[in-house]
């Protein structure tokens, strides 16, 4: 018997109601003769709710506290699926992250799977019930609990599939797959059929939050289909798996945009590695995101760093740079109004002249292009955040991405 | 150093201001010098509402299922209130029952503790933590989570008092003390400095809802001192602790009642035990609790045997006697329309004539008795609803109760 993952979100248990047609689907999908293990996030605007209770109490609550608090959104949704499920006379139990066997690391608030120790989840699955598993949470080696930050639950499903050897994991939301473009920008965006983990990486992390770039990575290291597709019917949406590039004759496959940029560049600074390593590990240990890294002029004995953070972490990070560079003989200059758009796609680089030709599309709208960096499968610029929809409109348009190209 | 176990109820909780009252009471307790673990309730009304939400998904949720969602309760206040504490500057940990080590039987939404594995709680005390335990909730030995039953916080803060040999257990609560009658029916009702474990225990389930039965049996077993006493003053309230009965005068501590009573009688059923026994134990098994017992006539061959069980459990009780009855030769009569009144007092059944007292305080107010039954502390009469309040003052009155007797 094949075994599913599946994973509901927040809106998909919003209230009874959704909750019922959610337990209709998994009875549905167990009728069909598999093996169910759900995953759910907390209801709604729960986890708002809570931290908005936890900041009416203190500023800067102790994150192992956030912890305690937060998990409590999720065990409510899976308790309550599990009594939705029961109700239509299907056997079902439900499971915390804890007793889910989720082992992370001791990062309260935005902890990592460590592993998944499946053996409760399968001793119950063998016993013909439905397997609800908490998504979000998990727990440390000293038994205190843990979430994942915010989209965890989509790296649980993922997480939880791998251990399990689940045929698919598909991940539940309020959109039919993943667009070649943003469709509110691109209203002729395509939907994808399949979509390669790497593509997928690239384009969740660039801002096509369908999908969390964690369990998009850990689905690709641990080979596990993932299937994205809406809870509102019954078509099928996008399927991330390995695509055999070789045969392949798209090269870009979708554009990526995320106006959650800002741009930190460290001026005149010393080429050396040690302060690189300094401003890199700094950032880190405080765990500031850091995204496009650009320096050019390694050869002289002082160059111009560029990186971008998120906008929430820009306060952070340059705190952190200023107490890195005391009296030294560099500055920071910052700037906020940028976004970051992409193209995507598995084996452009071999396709010569694609970023040329993305270079040609924002020329002929005249936009400006502040940062760029490349990778196997993307091309990503930085531009002024008045432009980013038409350049991501002017690259869907340059690579004829609505018929496919 | 001593260790103090503080119990803080869910109205103590109900919102960010009250929550915030606790943390400085718990702090100015370390001042002293003690080393504090706090045993809190779900917030308000956050219990009722959860219940309300699974009612709306389906009719009979499965009890593991409710302990699940309802146990979410306590999380939510002791993640709270451990941020309320971390805001004074006070290192504090809070744990769920499971990391508390609470371990229960497996009967679900009223498991019972068999242990408390205090290490987790010592670990943390040794490390100049204020501990905060959720109450209400344990886990079983296949680690699922369980909830003890209404009031069950209690149970909870007595058992980790007797766990840490505490120096006291104080149940902080929205009434002063133990009085020596309801003060709603009785405006002159004393309050009781000291009460002794078995009056509590006779008072507590009889009516003066101040105290978990449970908790005081625990208490007693373990000789761990109780303090009830008010969240919001400073005023000592009653100490609950083995009290020297031979140097007592005291004969009549108390006066108690309970509303919430139902009378079921089988009329001439055998008196062989064989059939006793099917009753009560069946009746053990639903889990539907028996509280006075009474049996005339034991020497013919049937007899007439009167028990009461709480008006909610009526249906099922009657539910399950049908079964046992099938087509013997006896029949069923209940009443819902009566109440309990009882005194109690340590060391009252050496004083002769208190249950004629009592009797005769009934007699004058022309109050008939259903059904009498007596213990060594105690004299209960089931008496019509309709006058338990009149029953308790004569009572009170009789026995000289506002100005000690």
């Amino acid at each position: 018997m094949a075994i599913i993952v599946q994973k509901y979100g927040g809106s998909s248990v919003a209230d009874s109601d959704k909750i019922m047609a959610v337990a209709r689907r998994v009875v549905s999908t167990v009728k069909e003769g598999n093996q169910v293990v759900v995953v759910v996030s907390a209801q709604g605007k729960t986890t708002d709710s809570l931290i908005q209770q936890a900041r009416s109490i203190a500023k800067n609550p102790p994150k192992r506290e956030m912890d305690m608090l937060l998990s409590t959104g999720e065990q409510v949704s899976i308790a309550l699926l599990a009594m939705a499920i029961d109700s239509l006379g299907q056997a079902v139990i439900s499971l915390t992250g804890p007793q889910g066997g989720i082992m992370t690391d001791t990062q309260h608030t935005k902890a990592r799977i460590r592993e998944v120790d499946g053996a409760r989840i399968s001793a119950e699955l063998a016993q013909g019930k439905v397997v609800i598993v908490a998504g979000f949470q998990g727990v440390t080696n000293t038994n205190d609990i843990t979430t994942l930050g915010r989209g965890g639950s989509d790296t649980t499903a993922v997480a939880v599939a791998a251990a399990l050897k689940a045929r698919v994991c598909e991940i539940y939301t309020d959109v039919d797959g993943v667009y070649s473009a943003d469709p509110r920008l691109v209203p002729d965006a395509r939907k994808l059929d399949e979509v390669d983990y790497g593509e997928m990486l690239e384009l969740a992390s660039l801002g096509a939050m369908i999908l969390q770039p964690r369990a998009v990575e850990v689905a690709a290291v641990y080979e596990v289909p993932i299937h994205v597709r809406s809870s509102f019917s019954q078509e099928s949406g996008t399927i991330i798996r390995e695509v055999n590039v070789v045969e392949r004759e798209i090269s870009v496959t979708g554009v990526a945009s995320d106006e959650n940029c800002a741009k930190i560049t460290l001026v005149g600074i010393p080429t050396d590695v040690s302060v690189l390593h300094r401003v890199f590990s700094s950032l880190a240990a405080e765990g500031v995101n850091v995204d496009m890294i650009v320096q050019a002029g390694t050869a002289t004995p002082t160059a111009d760093l560029t990186f971008t953070v998120t906008r929430e972490e820009l306060e952070t990070a340059l705190d952190i740079i200023a107490k890195i560079q005391g009296d030294q003989d560099w500055s920071v200059v910052c700037d906020e109004d940028v976004a970051k758009v992409s193209i995507v796609g598995a084996g452009m680089m071999t396709n010569p002249g694609v970023a040329a030709r993305m270079f040609a599309a924002l020329d002929e709208e005249s936009i400006q292009v502040h940062v760029v960096s490349t990778s196997e499968i993307k091309v990503s610029c930085l531009v002024p955040r008045g432009r980013y929809q038409d350049a991501v409109r002017a690259c869907h348009r340059k690579f004829e991405l609505t018929n496919g190209n």
